[in-house]
């Protein structure tokens, strides 16, 4: 018998509704049982109308103007035909599951043009869960027609490192400063990188940013010596005055043709779907572990003994996982 | 029978042998299965020798002077008559596995220190099995008799997160701008912090530190006015200049001891206890499942069908889960 809730969403997201994309994105956010029920089956049903749009992870250290670049950018591409859809991911406050960011007011164009969908993530969430759900969004989105993923990391670290197993494409924005452009960039993330940008290059800061360009130029042939091909480009843009942004649409596009080519972005996206399935099913197996009623109660008890300082935590473990164990093997 | 090599690493460890202290940490931050296993029996061994340290996790937004102040902080407290300990945490490029920073060549007099013991993280690790290591690396340093633990992590971020569910206190590392201090920082790292430091207020800067300080007080104020009494203290320091490690020194010890007073201390002591054991009996029992001969198979298959496009990542971990539960309830 067919869900009809799942049903609804699911021919609503084909036909790009927006009302029933935003639905089957709070869908699989939702934590509730029968939601999750819900939506593994949404999903399963998507999967096969997903996985045709360019998936582009940006990131940036704070103050380079990621938001003000992905809304010249993402405006560029919906003036250009293509349909843009905008993942933020902001491993927002564990205390008062806040963002400090103020998403709302972000990217407050681009958030209009009938061709995008702008999605803040969900607050409260930790990153192991976000990661999740920013895979499983982007499926509701392509399946929804979009043929852009951007998806924005807030701050330099670990969020790149897990965005990277979800995007085709990492581009990262700089901006320039006093000759230390790389100081505050972990080398991980530049790696990471196909695409460099230098932003702000404006007004008084145009010469600066095309100086900052230049060094980082020259810092990226030395750190690539041995392997130029996997270097990456560097562009000056300015995304207040809205320019550079068609060079960056095409050296994009130029990218991804190239990664297609060489069978990079093929070999990226299975081993990105190697990682996916790994993460899943030990994450469906911990879900499951503990709602069978005897563990349940053993891990309580044991939370209970951890809490009166009658057992260490490390030593709990593993009686809990022998149970697990004994139980699956005997 | 005794295992001699548990034997000896414990022993070494309880006289601060420097030595064996690096073997147990070797020990715990290796793959290898016997490797493991030895590791379980050391650490259940020193956990009743740990928990006597006070554990500061040090933060701040790259070129804020973390080092620098944890050098000279850390040679205020030795002076005092404390031995230091130092993680460094920096989840490391996952391309080249190297660390941009050049641990080496930092915090140079405090690692020559005496009283100190200064240990990076292992390169190459993602931020879960850092976290792990970390928690065990402290109980490693308590038991060698380390009476301060100070847990530095590399940016603004997600690690930060992480490392709160591994200290008693927070610190965080802030350097006067053009009036946007807060900017770079997450309102959730700003609320984890116990203290907030405003570095660099030396030379030319005193006057603009000082002028930061004011600011930041006042939006704490602001932020705080429901509870102020969680708001964090702020005061300036210069590293540099070594200026200010006694206050702050001051300041951390009558923190710890309100904290203790008011009973958060523990209470937060047993929260890290309870998500600690949450964390790694799900790990055990992932590290033992990949090991069951018949499920290793279903999910080497399963990956191959993933790369040949012949099932999607998601109904593959449905699969491999389906298996793992109907042979654990029978």
């Amino acid at each position: 018998m067919p869900n009809q809730r799942v049903e609804e969403i699911f021919e609503g997201i084909r036909k790009n509704d927006r009302v029933l994309i935003g639905k089957g994105l709070s869908l699989i956010e939702s934590s509730l049982d029968s939601d999750q029920e819900d939506a593994r089956e949404l999903l399963k049903k998507l999967i096969p109308h997903s996985g045709q749009s360019l998936r582009i992870g940006i990131t940036g250290v704070p103050g380079s103007g990621k938001s003000t670049f992905i809304e010249a950018f993402g405006t560029a591409l919906c003036n250009s035909g293509e349909k843009v859809a905008v993942l933020t991911i902001d491993p927002s406050s564990p205390v008062s599951k806040g963002s400090i960011l103020g998403d709302k007011t972000r990217m407050d164009s681009l958030s209009k043009n009938k061709n995008a969908f702008i999605r803040p993530s969900p607050s409260g969430k930790m990153l192991g869960g976000i990661s999740r759900n920013s895979r499983e969004s982007i499926i509701i989105l392509e399946a929804a027609g979009y043929s852009y993923v951007l998806v924005e990391t807030v701050g330099v670290g670990q969020s790149e490192i897990s965005v990277g197993g979800l995007v085709d494409i990492f581009l990262l924005i700089l901006i320039s400063g006093a000759g230390d452009e790389l100081q505050g960039i972990k080398k991980g993330i530049m790696e990471m990188a196909q695409l460099i940008l230098v932003n702000k290059a404006d007004g008084k800061n145009k010469d600066a940013a095309n100086k900052a360009k230049k060094s980082l130029e020259n810092a990226l042939s030395i750190l690539y010596r041995n392997t130029p091909e996997t270097k990456p480009a560097v562009l000056a843009v300015s995304s207040l005055e809205d320019s550079g942004m068609e060079g960056v649409r095409k050296k994009v596009e130029m990218i991804a043709s190239e990664l297609k080519n060489s069978g990079s972005f093929d070999e990226n996206r299975k081993r990105q779907n190697s990682n996916w399935f790994d993460s899943e099913w030990k994450s469906q197996v911990d879900h499951f572990l503990e709602k069978i009623p005897l563990l349940k109660e053993r891990k309580n008890q044991l939370t209970k003994d951890i809490k009166a300082g009658k057992i260490d935590p490390f030593s709990a473990a593993d009686e809990l996982s022998q149970e697990i164990r004994s139980r699956l093997l005997g």
